[in-house]
């Protein structure tokens, strides 16, 4: 594992990270995309979503808000990415709180090949078939350990598991690396999974050939901005502030020194 | 009136919030109902509104961004919530400003159970048919005082009138409650208005019962808030940051003896 | 020259500022209007946007996140602006990056009477048909200063070029105006150029009779705030912040005294 590194990599090569996402955080995604180092471009219009994203370095859907037309946007995008070999990542927002939500998520990945997926426990439990409690876009899994639902999402849905909370923990079906670390405000702003996805998309960018290590590492490179935000901050707010500054402010040497990521 | 106690049993029950809401503040309603303490989701899909609604606690509509499919969601979420008896809020931003506005605004009012209808005094005054200056999204009332506007738009409308300005008026056709305090940064940012509607329907969440108290409770912490947080902040931006750090710091012990709700 | 006066006049009329932008930026460029003095609206839906244009005193179209739908609205409220002799921003967002919006950007300069035309040198590469590196929003210009550039622009595309960088260049195809100052953390912050179209919405809306002046003033004022902003800040987040705040303080004189606008 090498965070540190990666983050170097990447700020030299500053990828475009074409992002189709919800309404809701376009901006926040956006904004830590750059402040991380990589250049973000949303589009989702269908006259051109194949363009851009064959352009990309990587591809980020996420279902946050979704609607006929921004589907099959996804599914027209995630299809050129797949095809030139360019990493997706997948954010498969509240699957579970609703039907339309599931299906969807799981139109993508029958259709796309997903590199990565990033979701919550619930979302994640839905997707492979155990019990989930879903309230909107917060779950949680019921009667599977959150290692165990990282190592038989990937294995079922032939996907890298990206399962964060508390812990995260990320998988290829064989190997589980679980990432410790962040701090109890992600979970009072929102968008804050949407980032962690955004942030995959960074990191896969400037290291393909190793997706299961680059997701880990964007999990615990902003586990260690939101301890530092934290550090600055008053509450959710200040705090939302100060994790453009902090992840600006990421220094290499810094990252691999604080990376909290361990192979179960 | 007991606003603390309302927040402390909202923040005990965690009530799921869905917001079919403006491109503009989605990210700013979301975080607003999250710092308060209640779980916010979006989703104005055709194919999941209603499934959507029927599991909230309460459901937000705001017209400040429409267009005809989201007004389609906004009827098909708003019919299934009343079917249910869960509470509705509907902001009609801008109505006054086009006739689109104004139309789609009745139709909400027509089809849908509107538990509280939350606006400003031009937005109030179009739809009760009196004299209103609006330009864009502000406006005046003209030749109406607020109280009696609030009085006026709860009898005709068969609603909770909430009319915000410098002073808020809620009434139910008979009471009318007026709430003071706030700051003046609160018109410097866009959507405050909007996440007055959206804490509306926190509060309304936890309290279904006493709509009228619930609605001025909720305009009366968000002007507790405001005055925390302007006391902070160098200007609109940074306020509009603390105001989120407020929110979540609201203790219920002190609202209660900062609340200014008098009843005329 | 006379930026300072210029917000003045701008601050006492509070123009109505109708923007018809992308879902990114759409709460950032609504409150850098607000936080400066002006009075924005965002509305998008064909039913709507001819009679909102028509009352507005500035209409600003940015094709950053465009669809047909919005494309067709676009080009509804600018030629209804175009009608009344209200001032349109263009700010082509991606030019040259998808054929989509290239032909977008040039279909709306076809149909609309576009009197600021807000890119980056890239993008105005692209309308001139000059070479360009495009590299999704982010571009450069190959071959040609920025300053011919701006002439070349508007001479071509009879417009007001306002090509922005380091170094701003704003031209009426004769005169070529360069603004100077700025902080490097704008591109850093995503929505930075949709603020500065933004901006140039309302500086015209008060002065549409001077446009190259008008256009330049709100390039010089934004790169002043930006001074003031990064002052205070500790990275993108914090000057984000605290753009808002000194866009509100924004002080006529101290404007004129830090204006650095060069006729070339």
């Amino acid at each position: 594992m090498n965070a540190g590194g990666s983050l170097r990599l990447m700020r030299e090569r500053r990828p475009l990270v074409h992002q189709i996402t919800n309404y809701v955080v376009m901006n926040e995604t956006a904004n830590a995309t750059l402040a991380l180092g990589a250049l973000p471009v949303m589009a989702h219009a269908v006259e051109e979503v194949e363009e851009m994203a064959s352009i990309a370095s990587a591809l980020v859907l996420n279902i946050g808000t979704l609607s006929e037309r921004w589907v099959e946007a996804m599914l027209l995008a995630g299809r050129a990415a797949t095809a030139r070999g360019i990493p997706v990542v997948l954010d498969p927002v509240g699957a579970g709180a609703t039907r339309y939500r599931t299906d969807t998520a799981r139109r993508i990945l029958d259709a796309v090949g997903v590199t990565v997926l990033r979701g919550n426990p619930g979302e994640m439990a839905t997707l492979v078939g155990a019990d989930a409690e879903v309230r909107g876009v917060e779950s949680m899994a019921v009667g599977i350990e959150p290692a165990e639902l990282a190592r038989e999402a990937a294995r079922r849905l032939r996907v890298i598991a990206s399962v964060t909370g508390l812990v995260d923990h990320v998988s290829d079906g064989e190997r589980v690396l679980a990432v410790t670390g962040g701090h109890e405000w992600l979970s009072t702003v929102t968008g804050t999974g949407c980032m962690a996805s955004a942030l995959t998309g960074c990191f896969l960018a400037g290291k393909r050939e190793e997706p299961l290590e680059a997701a880990a590492e964007a999990l615990a490179a902003f586990k260690v901005v939101a301890e530092n935000a934290a550090a600055k901050s008053d509450g959710p707010g200040t705090f939302h502030a100060h994790l453009y500054d902090e992840l600006y402010d990421l220094d290499p040497d810094t990252l691999d020194a604080a990376t909290q990521i361990e192979e179960l």
